[in-house]
């Protein structure tokens, strides 16, 4: 069992820190935003919470950074500075490439990795942190050039000890692939929730309550992550309004039968996510 | 209690079915798909599967329309035929004002008028059926120009005998938002599946699965409802189109302020469906 620092504690660290805890690990929490601490250690998310910076990340066997990306970046080279050789140092960001180059610029690079939960809520903070988020969920591995593969495997296992799967992949294929996975379903949500926006609520199913879950969610990760990912996030969004388009010129001459051509290609090229996601 | 014919056993003329007989209704239903009626009687959505059209409506106090909306519009005039006086006539199709228009043609069309139960899943078939699919669920009543206020009265007590909650509108009112908020958040969950169609779907989560559930749902109806609901999807689109080329400017100019300001927009015009519809 480790003694892991988790510097960040929302909606993600705080569920990765909970899970471990509940894996048996000793887990020390430090957020700088105040009071998100003792929400932690009051919901059990934390053995401790730590004051500074330093006080969380001393003697750590673990460091996990789960601040938003651009923190993720800064903190960096101070965890580096502050840890001994054999800490391992992985991150929850969800933008990969500028981590692990950063990653690779550490004076003793070889025992830090990237990380990506693929997990999460329309919620945030640690009110909302869950020790199931992960469960069963793919956890992205991504070594940077530098990273040895005994960091790659004790990363492994720990992701392993939350319940999450870990896969590994380049970072730049990382950012591509959640470009088109995760960031544009969620600038799609947010583009529908402003069609929204003065629409008669009252006649709002299931449907697009799903379609507006992530319009709802937290804003303030977007910038980093539209900052980071910002050419593959543009090729998906230009080959979404291709799609759109070609769907808008279906209705509007009326070819229902191109339309449900086009459906029935989608629901197929979505069907395995009716069964590899569980609820 | 009512004797009560459902016309099309689905999804949702099976789920009305098994709500209305939980009621304490006799209920009877007619499916021209072989196979649906004895799948509704062994499900105990109906008490009685009848062979014909006319065996199911006949001595029927209510008939229900729950087929596809093309369907709809041509078993009016039949049923029209086939019924007393006093036999309510309602529907459950997704697009009301052709067929409020096709009731106020009846020859006796005092006691038709359209609904349109705001409710689904992406699954299909009276083997999905559910007495609870539209518990709490909003569920619109269209009045015809010709249709009587005793009419709209029994339609909306059948209604809350279901467990839903009738609210009334006109037909070119419902058409109109329901293309923003149910056949816009479709299209838009289609094209975002095609964009999937080459994706690694190993890093997605519970986001993009559900905002391309919708993708994954029955083809079939989509042809009517595109067709009789076309000038107001293609201006929903238009509109979704201007927004998502929007938000396409912030992100390929890196302008985070701007983008922010767009999701904190869309979140606050979507929060109440995060309240009011239940899961």
């Amino acid at each position: 069992m480790a003694r892991v620092a988790v510097v960040g504690i929302g909606l993600i660290g705080g569920s990765m820190a909970a899970a471990l805890r509940l894996a048996g690990h000793e887990v020390r929490g430090f957020d700088s935003t105040p009071g998100r601490g003792a929400v932690a250690v009051s919901r059990g998310l934390v053995d401790q919470s730590a004051g500074t910076l330093d006080e969380c990340v001393r003697d750590a066997d673990t460091v996990i950074l789960a601040t938003p990306v651009a923190a993720i970046l800064s903190l960096l080279s101070q965890v580096d500075a502050l840890t001994s050789d054999d800490t391992l140092i992985l991150d929850a960001g969800s933008v990969k490439a500028d981590v692990v180059n950063a990653m690779a610029a550490l004076s003793r690079p070889g025992r830090a990795i990237g990380g990506h939960p693929i997990a999460g809520t329309e919620a945030s903070g640690p009110e909302a942190a869950d020790a199931q988020l992960l469960a069963g969920r793919t956890f992205a591995l991504c070594p940077s050039r530098r990273t040895t593969p005994g960091t790659a495997e004790r990363a492994a296992a720990l992701v392993r000890s939350m319940g999450a799967l870990p896969i590994r992949l380049e970072a730049d294929r990382h950012d591509a692939v959640v470009a088109r996975t995760s960031h544009l379903p969620q600038v799609a949500s947010t583009a529908l929730a402003l069609c929204l926006e003065h629409a008669d609520l009252s006649l709002a199913g299931p449907g697009v309550r799903d379609m507006t879950r992530l319009a709802r969610s937290d804003a303030g990760i977007w910038g980093d992550i539209v900052r980071l990912n910002r050419a593959n996030i543009a090729e998906a969004m230009r080959e979404f309004a291709r799609r759109f388009d070609d769907i808008g010129r279906m209705v509007e001459s009326g070819d229902t039968s191109a339309l449900a051509d086009a459906m029935q290609r989608a629901g197929r090229a979505v069907a395995p996510l009716a069964e590899t996601v569980a609820v």
